[in-house]
């Protein structure tokens, strides 16, 4: 927990009384003493400080200077074919670290029905989980997640309205070209497509290229859907870094 | 399962018996039918095929035709400070994926001392992680992994001696050179340093810089330790297969 986060709703009176895992992080990681300051931002908010009024096993109080700035949204979106449960639920926290815009998960032919039952989907799991990466990563701002049950729709008739002005990518073993060539640097976003574990068929493909994805390969080493987000996303970051913009901003350069 | 890894041991005659997960995988997964062909990799060898000759419950077996390539070993080394046990589980399947030829786990001033008691790190239980990624990503050579208590022994009179003729980055915030400064393109050999969770201490980082590590950073946003190693295996793949010589052969580029 780089970043104390709270919901705008929690402050009174300029001050938060924070229980559960952030006064535990509080006391027994950073070990704050009361006069010392914490990291805080308002989830999708502003960022600041936090100065230690009182802090025991009932809880901690703290008073907030939130005069930081609204952290840019990150420049990347992601379009994700909804991976097994297990795997899920372990990028969410991942996704919102590194830095997404916004997430769409979608199905396609190799998706198993099952995974859109998961309580791993719900909404508050999920926002639960954003957070925590969010916390990591010194960011406040919650990347907005849609859920796509006909990839042609969303394809078609939905991405515009989505992400219509990022350029867009997708990432497949089929594809020769390196990231270095299909991803563009500059100061615009970028939409990157992930397949599901089994590949995107050959009309999923055809129908992400026809609507201007450009393809790139990772190489011929066949990762885990939650190994090759995190891949796939750094490789785009770092293009639109590269342009000398960064490609997610975040609340604050100081690490800890 | 891309590739069914087994033991050179388990061959007898040119077959192999398989129970267990492998077993159930040609069964249930692949469901490959008596006479036709599965790929298959020994571990720290060739590659090639196996022919189903039976497979019913109590187990299927494999004529093998090994005259495959033995994959090369990945020209990207590790250097990591031991990470939490849970994260380091969950690490060692994802590194033997993306690739790595060998991965030395050091101590350093924010590791703390329980992480080298755990079974996690132990060699059993790694090897069979470790493989686990290899047969995700077909590769069947199995990383080479050490572990050095003494970061300053390591650094001084250990390094040369494991990985003297590689490139030497290492990631880290305070850096302020992006990856694609720092990490040589070309066909030798690199090794990248990535820090605790809680970061290099300067007296650490001036070892590393002073023993011909050149340090880049990732940005703003601070990564969990898992999620940064992906990042970062990811971006020196990258820059490697930029001179048009890949980073990390595999025994096959027929994906699954």
């Amino acid at each position: 927990m780089n970043l104390i986060l709270i919901e705008r709703g929690e402050l009174a009176d300029g001050r938060v009384r924070l229980t559960g895992g952030r006064a535990s992080h509080i006391r027994g990681v950073l070990r704050t003493p009361t006069g010392g300051t914490v990291r805080l931002g308002v989830i999708d908010g502003p960022t600041g400080e936090g100065t230690v009024l009182s802090c025991d096993a009932t809880g901690v109080v703290l008073d907030c200077r939130l005069d930081g700035p609204v952290p840019l949204r990150p420049r990347v979106d992601l379009l994700l074919a909804v991976p097994r449960p297990k795997v899920l639920n372990r990028l969410w926290a991942q996704l919102a670290a590194i830095g997404v815009g916004r997430i769409m998960l979608t199905n396609a032919e190799k998706v198993e029905r099952m995974y859109f039952d998961t309580h791993v989907l719900g909404e508050a799991h999920r926002r639960t989980r954003l957070i925590e990466g969010l916390a990591q990563a010194k960011d406040t701002r919650v990347p907005e997640v849609t859920v796509h049950r006909r990839f042609k729709v969303l394809i078609e008739d939905e991405l515009d309205a989505l992400c219509g002005e990022a350029a867009r990518v997708v990432a497949d073993a089929s594809f020769g070209d390196q990231p270095s060539a299909a991803i563009p640097t500059g100061s615009g976003r970028v939409v990157v497509a992930v397949g599901p574990e089994g590949g995107w068929t050959p009309y999923e493909l055809d129908l992400l290229t026809g609507h201007g994805f450009r393809g790139f390969g990772l190489g011929p080493r066949t990762l885990r859907a939650d190994t090759a987000c995190v891949a796939v996303l750094t490789l785009v970051h770092e293009r639109l870094a590269c342009a000398g913009v960064p490609a997610g901003n975040s609340p604050s350069r100081v690490d800890s």
